[in-house]
This record gives C-alpha cells, structure tokens and sequence, in this order.
C-alpha cells in the first residue's frame, strides 16, 4: 500500500509554487546565504545588501522556483537583518521564499514581514525545536522543512531515519494541526567523500517516505560532492538518481547550467515533462541565444 | 524477498570482465556496427575493415568494458564477415566481446572463431528464436542478452515484460541448461519522443527485474534520446536513474565524455567505487593530460 503523493503549496504575494510527486522538480537557490562568504558578511554587516540583488537575478536566470534567504551573520541582528533581506527580495521577485535559520526569533521576525506563503527551513525531530517552531508554521500557515534527526546525531540506518520523520509527522499533526502536505523532509544527504556506503541508505530513505507517508522532500545537494573534484558532474548524476529514489526539490546552486539541465532531462524521464516540450522549448531558446551572441 | 545478485562473466582469450549489481557498469561500446552509416557498409562490402580499427581505438579510450560487433551490412555474407571483424577486433584489443546479430548462421560463425566467453545478442522470448539459438550459447559457454518481448510487438505493460522474462529464464534454464547468470535482460528502453510515460514504465520493470530475478540487465542507452535535442544531457541524466532502478550495463556510445562520466559520477553513489578512488584518478589523469595539451 503505497500512500497518496502529497502537494507543497507555497506563495509570494502574486505567484504559486506547487512542490509534488507528479509535477516537475522544484528548484530552491541557496545563494543568498552568507556561510562561507566572508566580502558578503562584511558588506551585510556593514548595511551593504547590493550583492543580494546579483543573486536574486542570476538564481532567477538559472531557473530558480524559490528562493532560500539565510542571514546568519555572527555579531548582528539576525531577526532585522532577515526581516529586512526578506522585504527586499520580495520587491525584486516574485518567486515564494524559504525562510532560512536556527535562530527562533529569526524565523518569526522573516514570518511576519513575508507576504505569502513561505517555506520554514527548518526543525529536526528534537522536542524543544519543535515546540518552538512548529507553532510559529501554524499561526503563519506555512510550509515546513524537518530533518529527521535528533540531539545533533544524524542516524546512518534508513529504519532511524523512517522512525523519526514518522515522529516528526505524528507530532506536527495531531498536535500543532499542521498539514502533513506540508511537511518537507530532507532525508539527510551526506558528503560521498565521507563514505561512499551512505548515498545508498539515503536512497532507501527516500523510496521509503516516499512510500509510507507521500510527503514532498527536499536537501541540500550540492553538500554531496563536498570535498570530492568534479563537483558539477557528481551533483549531475546525484540529483537524477535522488529524484528516481522520489526526491522532490533541493536546496542546490542554480546558476550551475551542468547541474540544472541534469534535473530537466529527468523531469523528461520520469513524465513531469509532457512530450518533452518544455525540455525542447528551453533548447531553441539557449540555440536563439547562442546564435544571438555568436 | 529480494533474489540474490547474480555476476555475469565474459572473457576474452587473456581478460576477464564481470557484470554485476555490486559492482561498477559495464559499458559496452557500441559503434562497430553500420546500421546507419552509408560509408562504413561500402566499405565493409569492399572489405576495408579500417574503420573498425579507428572505432575500437576511440572506444577503448573512452572507456569501454566490452564491445558489441554488428555486421548486418546488406548483400554480404554476413557469417563470414562477423567471424573476419571478431577475429580482427581480437587482435586490436583484450577487451571481451558482444557478438550482436539477428542472424543465426553469423552467430554461430562468430561464436566459432571468438577466443573466450562472449555475450550473444540478442534472443526474444519468442520459441523459434530461443530453439536455435539458446544451443550455441550452451555449446560456446557464452552468455546471452533477452529481451522481453514476442512476436515483434513491445509490450507496454510491465506486468507482462516481467512475465516474458520469466518465461525466457525458466526455458534457459531449464531446457537448455544455461545459468540464470548468464542472462541479460534488456528491459526495452523506449524513445522518450514517443511517448513521456514509457520510461516510469521501464525503470518499474528493471526494479521489478532486479529483485525477482536478480539477473544483469543492459540495454541500448542512446536510444531513449532518439528525436529529441540536447541528446547528450538526456542520456548522462537517464543513465544514472537506470542504475539506481538495478540497470547494470548499457550498449552506448563511449566515446561521449558527458555520459561516460555520468555513469562514473553514479557508481561512487551506488557505493562501486570505493572512497570514488577511480572518480579522483580519472580526474588527476584528466587536469594533468589538459595541463600537457597546454
């Protein structure tokens, strides 16, 4: 008995994003976040926000369906920051935004500013994080992303994980009255470098939820060629085979053409694309546009 | 209760190679073969075989396991030119060898002169075809590819390519006497252009496959992108969600780097190439080779 597949419905204030098992794979650019970026910090800190303009433009080109905002800059004021990069992105897109942080107050501060209906990135199955979040995704009726793992653990056996997206799932439901359709899971990719035995798991992981529960999933893609050369490749082979396993969205780097035209070609193969036209249509616009410049 | 995974192993005079679910793809190079090509049959009519040496050098280099020989080349005397190719092909390269022909007669030529375990192709599961040619493969030791399907009709249904497979098992197997190891089954990879829901049907069937029967599968990878632009992209992305179905070869063009190192990206996340030691290799041999061309 395989559970009915489950719709994500996220909004800007004008547009409609729909996260699902039988429409086309959903893009989360995972630009405008400062880890690892020490000039953006710095300008960040320093009121200077110009560089999140270029990446809401080059994400947007990329094909970006939404957009993850994470503002934690050590040393400022997480909440008015991301309020503030929030309101900001919203005026330069229209696409919906995940609402990306750890920190609580961050979250409810971007709630309260977002218009639509946001993605809350994220809560794992631990108790305390989800007594504090899960009621700030109701009152806002948002979307929620949840990893299930808990006390900083990641379990490497797919019965742990299937055990704690369950918990996850009964809790956000019976006692915050959230949707189960909007439930995200990220089924905890790692790093192949680490050890190559563990995609296999999280391949099981998600044929699993899949399965069982029928939610949306989602990860962060990019993090499983971390440390390994020819990272655009592994992410280009990775997505597809996650997709097949019933992976429905990521949180990756849009502006990669290797990596994104991987996930198009598979929403051909797997009947999100029908007849191909939008993979066709997408080939004479980039032909028109070689020949534009050439 | 999943079947346990069975290795394929074919041979040339001096090397071995097996097909396996737990270990790395097989690719079978595919381009000695004129189906096609108007001035490779002329020259084959007019006995120059020097484009063979051209195309095993190109194959070898881009990877290739195995390599299919074709010679369905029009008012030939097909028998004598199969034999002349393997014999020929057999002197350029220690690499086993795919004796690919719908004639029996050349077949059985081929399987005369070949050094080593060679894998058939093709048989159906249509009786007249497995009665006179599941023989040859018991009397050379050979291996064979099967495909599931009857009286030239491809049937949609996974139901029944599953069903025609286990018929083709149970009647190798039983009457004449050939390992279930020994069978490949091409699970009939459909054109994507023909119709966007066939490919959810062939990845059912290979799971299906894989689990029941626990047989190596291959098929013609570069046929699901026939009609469509952007052939490359479609094959590097549909090769790695047919591996993760339980795809363990494929006869395609290995002279493609895009969709060789698709397929390379997949088996470090299938776990087949241990801590991607052969992805990092291939990497280091790829930067210092750009770096000596300049």
């Amino acid at each position: 008995m395989v559970a009915e597949p489950l719709r994500t419905v996220l909004r800007s204030a004008t547009r409609e994003h729909v996260i699902g098992h039988d429409t086309r794979f959903t893009l989360i650019g995972e630009r405008i976040n400062p880890t690892g970026r020490r000039i953006f910090q710095e300008q960040l800190r320093a009121g200077d926000f110009s560089a999140i303009e270029r990446d809401v433009k080059s994400q947007v080109e990329g094909g970006a369906d939404v957009l993850d905002i994470n503002m934690g800059v050590p040393l400022t004021d997480e909440p008015e920051l991301l309020a503030k990069a929030i309101t900001m992105v919203q005026g330069l897109t229209d696409l919906p935004i995940c609402i990306d942080s750890s920190v609580v107050e961050a979250l409810e501060a971007g709630l309260a500013v977002y218009q639509g209906r946001a993605l809350v990135n994220s809560i794992t199955a631990e108790d305390d994080r989800m007594a504090a979040i899960l009621p700030l995704v109701k009152k806002y009726d948002a979307a929620i992303i949840a990893l299930p793992n808990d006390h900083d653990e990641i379990p490497m056996e797919a019965d742990k994980r299937v055990d704690l997206t369950a918990k996850i799932i009964r809790v956000a439901t019976e006692e915050y009255g959230i949707a189960q359709a909007d439930i995200v899971i990220d089924p905890l990719a790692m790093p192949i470098g680490a050890d190559t035995g563990t995609t296999l798991v999280t391949f099981e992981v998600m044929r699993r939820i899949r399965d069982e529960f029928g939610v949306n999933m989602t990860c962060g893609a990019s993090n499983v060629s971390f440390g390994m050369p020819g990272r655009h490749t592994l992410n280009g082979s990775w997505l597809p085979m996650a997709m097949t396993s019933g992976l429905t969205s990521a949180i990756m780097d849009t502006r990669t053409p290797h990596v994104v035209e991987a996930v198009k070609a598979a929403d051909v193969f797997l009947g999100h694309d029908d007849w191909g036209m939008a993979w066709i249509s997408a080939h004479r616009a980039k032909q028109a546009a070689e020949a534009a410049a050439g």
